[in-house]
């Protein structure tokens, strides 16, 4: 059987605390299907690595650092089954298009090459690049909560939570962190327009961990910043330019004007594999458009006049000098940035 | 009958080329139902009081001073039928009752009141009500295009439209006062999550007036603030404090602080029936909280899992630092405000 339905509520071997959108087990590649959240909890297991390429293609898994995990089992999956190291190849290849942008995937398939080349257990390797995500981002969490008060709201945009990496997130790892080391965090949670990452899948991923979440729309992200209730604003990172610059979801530099001009510390949380030493300035970094339909269309109704045009950019640029200070697995940077 | 549909693009008399929501002809009420813009331009024709309170009640009409045009036909209906002064001030009552929180509805039926206690004709005093809204409005946009360059880029937030007032709105009446006095103005409209009147209506009532507009998420608005392309944010408000702090829809302020941020000038259009000489500060402006369904459902699917909160803040407060002038029909004014 190459795709089986699982009971919600699946969690990683040796990891049975852990929310992970995508784990190995017994030959498998587990993982909760993003698109049908927060209404629906499906998890398929996946034992060809054609169906973890669809799935990351088709957007079940999303999120970079948890994208580079799919890669990485799919590579796994392939060598198992592979004919040849010709056809082994070539299954990498079509691995790493899946989703042509993410950086992450090309990275997590080319270090897969390696170690096969190398000779090492694919399966090991693939597991060992899913460990260190996840211990990037306790790291992450570790360094951020220190910066966090005992008490009070965070907010934080998009979803950069355990749903986008191997588990326990980067800007939410600085929250579980936080409350892990018993202090009394609630978090409003941007929806993020259009696609609704921070309602479907942020506020659906911080009250499986019994994390109180509330969420707002983007537009009251602001009102809140400056009614003295948030502490902190604590957000992901697409890329980080080497000034400091911070391309994230777009409606980050929102949060970040509104925070700066209120006095609210603005956090980014990221690992180092979003540094992007080859980038000098956020203004270097090329803004994605999508289609118009992510806003036109709201369910079965268009919201928008035919005649009217509709801008989708997805990212927006966040200048280094709004950003309090950006939090790596290996500590706490502040401007101006050597990391 | 009652009730009556007509076919799309109907204006009121003597004024071919206003776009209006709401308007007397030939002894009934005839307004657009805004609740199912975009894609459906449905107009009807009312010729009973019941009929034009339920229209209000049930948000066919929205946008104070519409609903004051609205409440005022209303009661002329009610005053060509009642049996009976004491019959006449009931109704009176339930009219003003359609929309308890509509502050414009009460001054309308109030003044309704006192032209028929000294005898004047309710049909010629509401048209003189709906006269004014659009004699204000009209002033708004002279003195408010003045302040707008030649050419060049004007984000605007909600509604403050023709569709919100007798017609040619306050915001949006600056950018027609702009174009019309020859000036090459295209208009960015955030969609302003979660009712999206930005989407739904400010981007129709545009584009039905042949002028340019593009819809952008909220979140959006920061980034094309940051880009250079916008040349002014003009928005509307619902209440003004004496010290000039604005309340405006949910999502104003986060506009106001990334124009602040980014040297962008930020203006508020609003009538001076907006100014509230009773509040001194926007401290003083009580925030309304509607309804999570608002946010939670979107079409049939439910976005927002049923552990999580939501926070609906319908309004926002920008501080009067922020508002670069504020437009209304006497003028442009600016701190400290006198008015």
């Amino acid at each position: 059987m190459a795709v089986q339905s699982l009971p919600p509520g699946q969690r990683p071997p040796n990891h049975p605390d852990l929310l992970s959108p995508i784990f190995w087990r017994e030959g498998r590649v587990v993982m909760i299907d993003q698109r049908r959240l927060p209404d629906v909890e499906l998890w398929n297991a996946y034992d060809t690595w054609e169906d973890v390429a669809r799935a990351i293609a088709e957007l079940e898994v999303r999120g970079a650092p948890a994208i580079g995990c799919a890669g990485a089992f799919a590579v796994a999956l392939a060598a198992g089954k592979a004919l040849s190291a010709a056809s082994l190849r070539q299954h990498m290849r079509q691995i790493g298009e899946a989703r042509p942008t993410a950086v992450n995937l090309g990275a997590a398939v080319h270090r897969m090459a390696n170690a096969i080349a190398s000779g090492r257990d694919p399966i090991g390797e693939a597991q060992a690049i899913w460990d260190d995500d996840l211990a990037s981002c306790r790291a992450i969490g570790a360094h951020g909560a220190a910066l966090l008060p005992d008490e009070g709201t965070v907010l934080t945009h998009c979803n950069a939570g355990a749903l986008a990496t191997a588990g326990y997130g980067t800007a939410l790892g600085v929250i579980r962190a936080a409350i892990a080391a018993g202090k009394r965090i609630r978090v409003l949670c941007d929806e993020t327009r259009p696609f609704l990452q921070g309602a479907r899948l942020t506020a659906w991923e911080l009250t499986q961990d019994g994390i109180p979440a509330e969420v707002i729309v983007d537009g009251a992200a602001a009102h809140f910043l400056s009614s003295g209730e948030v502490v902190a604003a604590v957000v992901g990172a697409d890329r980080i330019a080497r000034n400091g610059d911070v391309a994230n979801k777009i409606g980050t530099l929102g949060v970040a004007a509104a925070a700066s001009l209120f006095g609210v510390p603005f956090y980014v949380a990221a690992p180092h594999t979003t540094l992007d030493p080859g980038t000098n300035t956020g203004a270097r970094i090329p803004i994605e458009s999508r289609a118009a339909t992510e806003i036109t269309q709201l369910g079965e109704r268009c919201i928008v006049p035919s005649a009217a045009g509709v801008r989708n950019p997805v990212f927006d640029v966040t200048p280094a000098r709004l950003v309090k200070a950006i939090i790596t697995e290996t500590g706490v940077h502040q401007a101006p940035y050597t990391f």
